[in-house]
C-alpha cells in the first residue's frame, strides 16, 4: 500500500475537525434509522476517473501521473488495480464500478484484448476476496475507439455494432463473475452529429435490438441484477438519444424493455438536460425506474460535463431525500463519477476530493432524515392535495368523473378558492434544518 | 373590411418583388408535386397573438390597440372576429386556431362566460360559412386565470381541475361544431415551481385522467380528429411536464393515450428544450405522432419563448422536409403561433410579419422538394447504412443476431473499416440548393 | 397598521425556532465585528415588487390584490405608502428604494404626473420622519410606458429621450429631498431587438450624454451620493447594453463617467449573464466600482429574470464575503429586488419571503466572518501567490521585468514546479464552516 | 504535393456546380467593388486545426492520421509544413496563422524547443518565398502544457509566467521574421476555476504587465502590426478573463493598452458569451478595435466550443456587412479557426470543409454588398434616427441639452409619437436579397 503515500486510512473525526484527511460526516458504521451509513449510501469508486483519467482537456494535455511506476501495460494494469484497492480501503469505499477498457490494456486485436481483460478480471477477483470490496456495476467502453465514431449500437456500420456486442458480452460475463448486480448502458456516442446524415429510426431500432440481446444473454447466464440506462443529453455527440430519464423511459416502453432496465442518474447529466438532479431522480422513481446514481455535480454556468466532486449540500440532501422516499438502494448505489480538477493533480487531491464528496452525501443523508422527522414539508404537501381525498376530488382521483359532471359541478360551485404554494416559506424551513448543525 | 386599412389583399409577385405588401414565394394555387401550395402548407392564423395580444411584457404595458373601436365586451368580440376574418381573407390564410378565452369575454360566472362563448362561436360559424375559412384546431385557455396558478389538470385543487374540465368540454364542443379536426392540450401551467411543495405522481395521474375524460367525451360526440400535446419545457412554470416530444410520448405510453394523441410541435418550444425544430418533428414522426405545427422561432441567445415570426429559411426548409417525409399534413397544419415584436406595434406590422413567415415556409417547401429531387443527401444516407442490408448487418436488423454470434464474428473479421460522416460536405450541398435562387 | 393583519412585528427567535413569523438569524442590533447586523446588511425594501407587482406573467394575469382598499388613484398611492411603512416597521427594514412610477399614479399629462409624484414624495417624507426609515436610492421607470418601446436614453426618438430626462430630473430631485445617497440607472430598454434597425454607436453616445446631464444636474443640486449602473444582459430587450459589470465599466471609461458611477449588482442579472453573483461583485470591487446590491436569486435552469427571494446560503455567504472584503457598504445596501412567486399570492407570503431572504443574508454575514476567522482559505490564497513576493516574481509584479530577461531566466531555471489548486479541499473547508451550526 | 492525393487544385465552377472539389462562390480574382474577392476576404488557414488536431475529444481518442508518414519529430514537422503549403496552394488560401507549438516539436528543455522552433520557422520562410503565401498572425501556445494549468500571464506561479514570456518573445520574433502583421493573445487558461483560490486583481495586473512587455519588445524590434485579444467567455477555465469584446476593452482601457490592441473575434466564442457574431464585430468596431476574425461557427444547442466550419450564410453575410462597414480588413483577415467533425476524419474532408467555409463567406461578401446596394435596410435605419438631426434631438446629440431644458420641452410638447421598428419586415427584406440567387 504505497500509491497514495500521504493518505492515511481516513478516520471519522466529526463536524468540528479541521484535519484534511478525516471525515467530518461520514461515519460508516453509525446506525441511522436502523441501518449503517455505509449501507444507506453504498459508495462506489469509479475506476476511470479515479485511476485512469490524467487531467487532459480539449486545450491541454495530462497533468497527472497515471503509470503507477510500470512501463509494461499488463504490469501497469495490475499496479493500477493495487492502487485502486489501496485507495478504496483507505477511504472505506465498499464498491467500485468499471468499464472493460479501464482495467486492462487493448491488445493488437480483439482476441488479445479479451485475453488481457480476463487476466485482470481474475486479478480483481483476488483483490475483492482479500478486501471484501464489491462490484457495484460493470460496463463496456463503446465510445473511445475510432470504430465507434458513429456510435456503437447506433452505428451506421454493422461491424462497429458487432464489435460493441462482443465487448458487451465480455463485460456482462465479467460483471456476473465478479458478483456485480448492475450493468450500465451509457450511450457514449449513441446519438447524432447532424440529421443530414442520420437514419434515426434505424439507429434506435438497432439500439433496442442490442439491449434485447444483452438482456437475453445475461439472463441466460443467471444475471438477476438490473440493467441501467444512464441518460445524458449531449456531449460527445450533438444529440444523445438518452437525453434524459423521460426520453429513456419512452424508448424502453416503445421497445418493451422497461421490465429489465432502470435508470443510472448522473447529477451533471441532469443539469445539462435542463433538469435538477432531484427532478431526474424523482422522474425515475415515479416511472418505476429508480436504480443507481452517478454522484457528481456540474457548474451551472458551463455547458459541458465537468464531472466535479459533489459538494453542494442542498443537492446531496435533496438527492438522499429521493433515495429514502424510493425505499433506499436495492442493487444500485452512489458511484462517484467525478474527477478532480485538472489543476488538482496530486494523488492527495483524489483522496481530498472523495472525502469532500462522501462527507457531502453523508451530511445529506442526515439532513434528509431530519427533514422527514421535522415533518413540516411533508405535512404541507399532504395537506395541499387534500381536496382529492373527498367529494369531487375523490371522484376525479378514482376515475369516476366525466367532463359533463365536472361542468355541472363548476356551474353549481363557482370559483375555486385558492391557497398559497408557500415556496419561500418552505425554502426557509429547508434552510433552518440544513444550517442548524448536526 | 377596414381594420387593416393599409393592407390590401396580398398578391403574389415573385422573388424579385420589392413590394412590402406582396408575397415573394407564397403562391397559394401554384401546384407543387401535384398539390397546391396552400394544401401543402395549410397555414393557420392564431387568434390570440394576432387579435388579442397587446405587446405587454414583464417590463412594459401594451403598445398595441386591441379594442377594435368597441367599448362593450361582446361588441368588441364581434369586431375582433370581423378583423380576424378580414385579415385571413387579405392574407389568403385558410385556417385559424383559437382558445376559448380568445374569442369571447369572461362573464361574471361560468354560466355567463359559457353563454358569451357560444354566442361568439355561432358568430364565427357564420363568418366561416361566408368566407370558406376553416378551423384547424381549438383549445381551452387553462393557464391565464388565477384559479390555474397551480395548474389545471395538475392542480392541487380539485375545484380548479373541475373548472378546467368544464372549459375543455365546451372548447371540444365548439371545435366539433366548427368542424375542427384537432384539439390541443398545451400544458400552460401543468408543471411545478418547486418539488418542495409538489406531488408530481398524483399530478401526472390526474392529467392523464383529464385527457382520458376528454377523449371519451369527444369520441362520444363523434369527434374523429386528433388530440395534440404541445410540448414545452419551461415557462411559465419552472418545469413543464410536457418537456419535449419524447417526454410527452413517455407520458402517453404510460397512461395508454398514444392512440388518440399526436404532437403539436412548436419551433420555439423545441429550442427552449435544447433541441432543433427538426429534431422534435422527426422524433414525433418516428414515434408515430407527427401531427401539427406551431410555426414560429426563438432567439438562440434568449431563454424564454419569444414566439417570433419564422424567417430562418434553413429552419423552414428542414421543417418542410420532415413534413414531406411524414407524408404531409392530415388533420394538422402550420399555425402561426407567433407575435410581432412589441415595437412592431401597428396593424401593418401584423400583415408584414405574416407575409415574412408565410414566404419563409413557402420557400422552405420549394427547397425541401429541391433537396429531394437533387437526391445527393438522401442517397448519402441510404448508402451510409448499407451494411445493414446484407451479411451480419442484416442478421442484426432482422433480429436474429446474438451476443455470442457477434463476438465470434468480431474475432474472425477484426477491426471495422470506417467511412466519413461528411457533415461539412452535406452542409455545403444544402447551401448550394438553398442559395441558387428558385 | 392593518394591511398585513396576520403579520406581527417580527421577533428574533434564533436558529432553533420553528415560528414562521420570526427571524432565525437576523438579530438587527446584535453586534458583529464591532457593528450591529443592521448596519452591516443595510436591508432595503423594493417598493415595486413588494407593493405594486401583482403576480402577472406572460401567460397569466395578476393573482395578488394591490388596491389597498382604495379606488381613487391618489388615495390608493397613500394607502400603499402606509402599507409600505407598516411592512418595513414590522420587518425591521431600515431602508427602501423606489421608481417614480411605483409611488404615484400617472396623470393625464406629464404636468399632472409630476404633481401626483411630488404630493406622494411629500407624503413619504412625513412617513420617513415618523418612522426613522430612510431612502437607500431612487430611480425613474423609463421602460414601462410605450414611449420607451425603443429605449429611453437610447431611443431612436428624441422626444422619448427628452421625456426620460424629465422623469430623471424629478426622480433625482426627490432622491435628494428624501435624503437618498444613491441614484440608479437600470437600462430597462436600453439595448436593441435587432441590429438590422439599430445605430448602436449613436444610441450609446446618447446614453452617455444623458448620464453626464444627470451627474451635472445632481451635483449642481448638492447630491454627494453615488450613481449606479445596474447591469443586466438581456430581457426585456434581446441585448441590453449594460450586459455585465465589465461591459458597464468599459462604457463608463469610454465616456469618462467612471468617477461618478458605481455598480448596483443584482444576483439574477449576474447569472443571466453567465457569471456567478460573487464574480460580478468581485469584478466591481477590483474596478473600483463596488456600490450597492439588488438581492435576489435566479433559477439556474431558467433563462429569464425570476427575481426569487434569495435563500441559497452558499450564495449569500460568498456575497457577504465580498462585501466585507470591500470594506462594507458606504452609500449602498442590500435591496430586495425580489418578488414572491405568482402562487405565493397572500400578504403573509410577502412577509415570509422577506424573512427567508433576510435570514439567509444574516446567516451569510455570520458565516463570511467565520471564514475570515477560520483563515484557512485566505491563507491558502496568500500562499499560492507567494512566488510574486520575491525573485523574478517580484521583478514582474513591480514592473521591471522584460521579455528578454524572462527568456534568459527560463533558459537558466528550466521547468516550473507546480502546486495543486486544491479546489475540492477548499470546497470541503467551506462546507465545514457553513454546516457546523452558528 | 501528395498529402492530399484526392484533392485537386480547386477550381471555381459557379453556383450550379455539383462537383464536390470545386468552389461555387469563391472566385479569388473576381473583382467585387473594386477589389478582388481574395483581398476582401483575406482567408487564412489555421495550422493547428488543419494540420495538428487529430479528432480526439473528452470521450474519444484521435481518429485522424497526423504523422505525415514520418517518425522523427523534426522530419514530421517539415512534412507537416509541406502538407500545409500543398493544402493552401490547392485551396488558393493566401495566408496562414500558427502557434509556436503547432509547427515544431517540444524539446527536452526550452533551449531545444527554441532551436526546433527556429529551424522550422526558417523552413516555413522558404516555403513562403516559394509560394507567395503569407503569415496573417502568429501566437504562442501558453495553455496546453501542465506548467500553464493555473494560467500563463495570470498564473499564481511566477516561473510559469516567465516561461510564457519566453515563448511569447520567440513567437513575436518569428512573426516579425515571417512578415506577419498581427500577434494574438488568446487567453487560453487566463481565467479561474474557482474564486476560492484566486487573487483575481493580481492576476489581471500581471496579465497587463505581460502585454505591456510584449508591446514594448515588439515595437522595439520594429513591429508595426496589431496586437489582438481574442475574447472567449469560458472553456477551458470556468471563467476566462477575456469574456467578450466589451470585457477585453475594459481591461485594455484600465491598463492603457487600447492603442496597441484590437480584437480577434471568433464566431463560436461570441455565441458562447451570449452574443451573436455580428454583435461582437460591431462592438469591436464602435470601440475602435475592429481587427481580425476567427471564422467558424458553434451549435446553438451546445455549450462548448465546437469550432465548426462556418456554413450559415445568414451569419457570414452579416459578418461581411460589418467588415465592409468597418472599411475592410487592414492587418487582419478571416482565419478558419475551424476543425472538421471527429467523424469527418479523412484528408478529403478537410478540403471539403474549407470549400464549404470559403464559399459561405464568398457568398456572404456578395450578399453584403447586395444589401448595401439595395439600400432599403440602411435607409430605414437612417430615417429611424432622423429626430436627432434637428430641434431638440440635435441639441441632445451636440451635447447642449440639460435635464431642466428637457423637462421644459416635455411639459410643452407632450407625449412622444412612436413609429414601428419593423423587425419582421426587415427580416423579410434580408431573406429576399439572400435567396434570389446571385
Amino acid at each position: 500500500m504505497n500509491y497514495f503515500p500521504n493518505v492515511p486510512t481516513i478516520p471519522y473525526e466529526g463536524p468540528q475537525s479541521t484535519t484534511p484527511f478525516a471525515f467530518k460526516y461520514y461515519d460508516p458504521d453509525r446506525v441511522v434509522h436502523g441501518k449503517p451509513m455505509k449501507d444507506h449510501l453504498k459508495f462506489a469508486m469509479s475506476y476511470w476517473h479515479t485511476l485512469c483519467a490524467g487531467g487532459s482537456d480539449p486545450f491541454g494535455r495530462d497533468t497527472m501521473a497515471r503509470d503507477y511506476g510500470q512501463e509494461d501495460p499488463m504490469a501497469r494494469a495490475k499496479a493500477k488495480a493495487d492502487a485502486a484497492f489501496e485507495f478504496m480501503q483507505k477511504l472505506s469505499i465498499p464498491y467500485f464500478c468499471f468499464h472493460d477498457a479501464d482495467i486492462a490494456p487493448e491488445g493488437k486485436d480483439f482476441a488479445e484484448t479479451r485475453k488481457n481483460f480476463w487476466e485482470i478480471v481474475e486479478y480483481l477477483e483476488g483483490k475483492m476476496k482479500e478486501t471484501g470490496i464489491k462490484l457495484l456495476w460493470g460496463t463496456a467502453n463503446c465510445f473511445n475507439h475510432p470504430r465507434y465514431m458513429h456510435g456503437a449500437g447506433t452505428s451506421c456500420n454493422a461491424d462497429s455494432f458487432a464489435f460493441a456486442a462482443a465487448q458487451i458480452k465480455n463485460a456482462i460475463d465479467a460483471t456476473i463473475r465478479l458478483g456485480g448486480q448492475g450493468y450500465v448502458f451509457w450511450g457514449g456516442r449513441e446519438g447524432y452529429e447532424t440529421l443530414l446524415n442520420t437514419n434515426m429510426e434505424l439507429e434506435l431500432d438497432n439500439m433496442a435490438r442490442l439491449m434485447h440481446m444483452a438482456v437475453d444473454y445475461a439472463r441466460s447466464k443467471g444475471f438477476t441484477g438490473d440493467f441501467y440506462i444512464e441518460p445524458k443529453p449531449k456531449e460527445p455527440t450533438k444529440h444523445q438519444y438518452d437525453f434524459d430519464t423521460a426520453t429513456a423511459m419512452n424508448f424502453l416502453r416503445k421497445y418493451g424493455l422497461e421490465k429489465d432496465f432502470k435508470m443510472n442518474i448522473e447529477a451533471n447529466h441532469a443539469t445539462l438536460a435542463g433538469h435538477t438532479f432531484q427532478h431526474e431522480l424523482h422522474t425515475a422513481a415515479i416511472n418505476g425506474a429508480f436504480g443507481s446514481i452517478d454522484a457528481n455535480q456540474g457548474d451551472s454556468m458551463l455547458g459541458w460535463d465537468t464531472d466535479q466532486f459533489p459538494t453542494d449540500v442542498y443537492s446531496t440532501t435533496l438527492c438522499m431525500r429521493e433515495v429514502i422516499k424510493a425505499g433506499g438502494f436495492t442493487n444500485g448505489g452512489l458511484n462517484f463519477d467525478a474527477k478532480v480538477r485538472r489543476s488538482s493533480f496530486t494523488y492527495d487531491d483524489i483522496a481530498l476530493a472523495y472525502i469532500a464528496g462522501m462527507d457531502s452525501f453523508a451530511l445529506g443523508l442526515l439532513k434528509a432524515y431530519e427533514i422527514e422527522e421535522d415533518g413540516r414539508i411533508d405535512e404541507f404537501v399532504r395537506n395541499r392535495y387534500r381536496s382529492y381525498e373527498e367529494g369531487i376530488g375523490k371522484e376525479i382521483k378514482e376515475g369516476r368523473a366525466t367532463l359533463e359532471q365536472l361542468e355541472a359541478y363548476t356551474l353549481e360551485h363557482g370559483e375555486a378558492v385558492m391557497e398559497s404554494g408557500r415556496q419561500e416559506y418552505l425554502e426557509s424551513v429547508l434552510n433552518s434544518i440544513l444550517f442548524r448543525g448536526v
